[in-house]
């Protein structure tokens, strides 16, 4: 391909609304156009990296025994309240009529359809277990669409589902797919990629993990342990404080705070610490607009997932109004009353704790001297609280957690029977019996990956890409092509490349050195050659790597065979 | 892939709602399932298919110096809005709202995203020509689905644009890329395949050619000259009668009709053949509901696409009320009143005739003796009628038509500046005078062609795949894997074809040989190799071809190597 006919423009400003690297350099490179918010137009060298990413996913789907097929874009309402998921499911799922006036969805996942296609071939235990996979089209209508191929209406995704038999069967074939998630990781060039325990949300099923690619431009938060190794989203992670009990109890006592509400305030004005104070956190529950009281440890946040799973409904942040009996930053777990429905709860880093400050429940006063053993024992103790660097280890009980950013390029999930129940797919067991089929079910974002990828190889010059996904594999550059040596040689080479199956980009234009240099930089090609008149008239071309791993001058006449060496040997590291 | 692991069911009975055999045999084989009406889910065996259809596809769109982009699934329907579309394509358009209200659309086509994802890269003419396509789901929201998949609403269609700087370049690159659809269909297995003249349609343009398989089940009729090669879709096709003038004009006459209405009943209670009438056929516009009233020969039909190309709108079946002052069934060109605005049309197999009967404008009468040129002297004559068989051929003036049916499993058009000048897409020529680039389209409808290729090539048992485009090259049957000699020759077969890159789907299940036959030529792989306790006695296995042209016994030893030359030399075939 000559790098003159390539359609798209490359450019040196930074577009403005990019917050993340990746998004900018896509841009500038030519790879790709906004259409309209949170969706994209892809431009050759972009299709290009997402054609070998495909591939990569394809083969190793393969590798698992997956079996490829297509399930639609556009699916029937039916199928999805099959699922109850229609119901379910809120404004991210795109619904709409057709010109009969029949209800449709636009495909953000593909369970119902997976069930769809496999429950008259999957009525006996013997054609289990088996796994279904596509690469496809979807669209999610993201209320926040960000980062460019990060967080996207549009995408295309790969996923896969898998049918068993037994608990054990999914387990082993979940661990299979896990194995295979880090070889198509690694060989897209994020061997770095971790997996990390998550929450399943709306897809049900109980066990579930994330890959993440850890960068501080993530928009996860996943809690490590440099100790035990132990992961897991944020969403998903166990909070563990160490709670303190002062040996004496002091009294339980109102305090006049003016006009001081916020926790900050309180703790300030009272010159205690944070973990010596009792928040109140109020939300609403989306159902009914019921009240939820919860109270926390001062110095924690609420993990709202936690909640959620907990109430097994969706909340809002509450709106505290004159009749319903609460005192806005005055709500305290003493003499509290509210004059509707409602819930309290309790996160477990309050659980024995004493000599606390927290709302008077009236208008400028706190208590101090709460105990909570003491003041509310009827009190449930869950665990509500977002995890915090410096916490301990739910799996090694060292204060080792520490707090990284990271982007999720994959998921796999354990559904359990969720979608076979509601859908009402049956097998007969091995005695005759009517038996639900468990699933599993495993997603990898085509889009984000490339992004990813780009996030975690570049430069402020642009991508640096790994062969294995480059949208070419050596970038050839004929500095003064009017110069005939320069011309002969460097069409020879193209030639010669081409015709080995080499990928080449070729840059032939009368453009200047720095022009040729910043457009080759954009398009991140692993191997560069690069012809002048200079570099002739030492009888050498200069090979040199995207990624400054090397750089050397090569007699002409050995050009080719080099070069053919240096991808094969890339080749060969990425497989 | 072992055929007992293959997800999907295969079943005899031919399923109720299939009126054409690629239908019923793509169900039957466990090749596809329907999810909604025009929508389906794909097996694996149609994703290999339609995979190396993709592939095929690709390779020779790269030829013609294409470059693969993607366009989006979902567009703003703003960016219809710019050419016009939005308004003016019909319900097969869906159109749709997202979350926050804003319009959008599935695209069924890509003009406007071309355009769009171009207009800045193509400022001055030394950008030009290019061709841009993508492989990507589209979503017609078609009235009428049916046939499998030959007319469904959701589809993978490839799209090509190309973009020019003169006619002359784009007429040069349509013949380029008339050339690579000829290969495209060849190297699928139906190098039958005609290109049509054919109406642009909404896409706008002039010249446009429709690739047909010719089939008596096609739901396009195709009009062919067999003298002089003429070809063109019923919609393009001219259409040329002889036009007899009687030396002597009788008298114009009123004639009772006593209800007696249509053109048989006319014609054969005044004993006069349907040439000798002068039919009245009534439409509204689509836009304001006035009346059209096109006079037609008798014997011949109306081609409605010529009617609203010359309209320049669309039509409806005119609905005749008490006030319009039309007579349904009495009306005809002399003393014609119409009580609203109207227009009146004539057909050229009209022109100069005469001894005509035609409506009398009062109810139950008749006229005879119409002459055309002394009765309606102020009449324009236009080609608005359906060619018919045994018609002059308006290429080389002979009587030698005829017309057959096809299916469309392409299209190309010469789509002029229609939809640059409407979206502001604009170049500097070498002058620095700013132009409109000149467009051409290309499109190929993926799982059509499979279903296409399938007409074309199967039996009453099954699709008989050309090797191009087979799930498999390769069916092997054990006949009694339980038979120790057929189990180690048929694995070991099995393993040694699948490592010398060869495509092979094997059946060792321990079902009839009429299930295993069956099963054989649902999937309809090119080459079957079967083993059985018999042949292997002899030392041999039977090697066949599913159409039927070879059957042969081969020695054990040779087996792999027999297999791998068929296989080699049917590839060549089809490149």
């Amino acid at each position: 391909m000559k790098l003159e006919r390539l359609v798209g423009d490359r450019f040196k400003e930074k577009p403005a609304d990019c917050v993340i690297d990746s998004h900018a350099l896509m841009l500038r490179g030519g790879y790709m156009k906004s259409v309209a918010n949170g969706i994209y137009s892809s431009y050759m060298p972009l299709r290009r990296i997402t054609h070998k990413i495909e591939q990569i996913i394809r083969e190793e789907m393969d590798a698992i025994d997956g079996q490829e097929v297509q399930f639609p874009v556009v699916m029937p309402a039916s199928l999805w309240e099959e699922s109850g998921r229609y119901a379910s499911v809120g404004s991210e799922l795109l619904r709409f009529k057709d010109r009969n006036g029949g209800a449709y969805v636009l495909g953000m996942t593909h369970e119902e359809a997976a069930v769809h296609l496999v429950r008259e071939y999957g009525q006996t235990y013997q054609k289990y277990p088996f796994m279904i996979y596509q690469i496809q089209t979807k669209f999610r209508d993201e209320g926040r669409p960000r980062a460019g191929l990060i967080r996207v209406r549009e995408l295309t995704m790969k996923d896969a589902y898998s049918f068993h038999t037994s608990q054990e069967d999914l387990e082993q074939y979940y661990d299979r797919c896990h194995k295979a998630y880090e070889r198509i990781f690694a060989r897209a060039g994020i061997p770095e990629t971790v997996s990390v325990k998550s929450d399943s949300g709306m897809m049900g099923g109980s066990v579930s993990h994330e890959f993440m690619l850890l960068t501080p431009v993530g928009e996860d938060s996943i809690v490590l342990c440099g100790e035990c190794g132990y992961r897991a989203n944020m969403e998903a992670a166990e909070c563990i404080v160490h709670n303190v009990r002062d040996e004496v109890s002091e009294e339980l006592k109102l305090v006049s705070t003016p006009n001081i509400q916020t926790i900050e305030d309180v703790c300030s004005f009272l010159n205690m610490p944070k973990e010596k104070s009792c928040k109140a956190v109020v939300y609403q529950k989306k159902s009914d607009d019921s009240y939820v009281i919860l109270f926390i440890r001062g110095d924690l946040d609420v993990n709202e997932t936690k909640l959620t799973n907990f109430l097994g409904e969706e909340v809002y942040p509450g709106v505290i109004t004159d009749e319903c009996g609460l005192h806005a930053g005055y709500t305290g777990p003493v003499g509290l009353t509210v004059n509707a429905p409602h819930v309290v709860l309790y996160d477990r880093s309050l659980e024995g704790t004493n000599n606390l400050s927290c709302g008077g429940n009236k208008d400028e006063y706190h208590y101090t001297g709460l105990d909570l053993s003491r003041d509310v024992p009827e009190a449930e103790y869950h665990d509500f609280a977002k995890a915090v660097e410096g916490g301990i280890c739910p799996c090694c009980g060292k204060h080792s957690i520490t707090i990284s950013r990271g982007i999720e390029v994959g998921n796999i999930f354990q559904l359990g029977t969720k979608y076979t129940k509601a859908m009402n797919m049956t097998y007969l067991d091995r005695d005759g019996k009517s038996q639900y089929p468990i699933m599993g079910c495993y997603g990898i974002g085509v889009g984000r990956l490339a992004a990813s990828v780009c996030e975690a190889h570049h430069d402020a010059y642009g991508p640096i890409w790994p062969i294995s996904i480059a949208p070419w594999q050596v970038h050839l550059c004929a500095m003064r092509a009017d110069n005939a040596e320069v011309r002969a040689f460097a069409d020879k080479l193209y030639e010669e490349l081409q015709a080995a199956g080499v990928e080449v980009i070729y840059d032939d234009r009368s453009v200047s050195a720095g022009v040729m240099f910043s457009d080759a930089d954009l398009l991140g090609v692993p191997v560069r050659v690069i012809a002048s008149p200079r570099n002739m008239k030492d009888g050498c071309c200069e090979i040199s790597a995207r990624d400054k791993s090397f750089s050397e001058k090569v007699p002409v006449a050995e050009a080719a065979d080099r070069v053919k060496a240096i991808v094969a040997e890339l080749l060969v590291k990425t497989r």
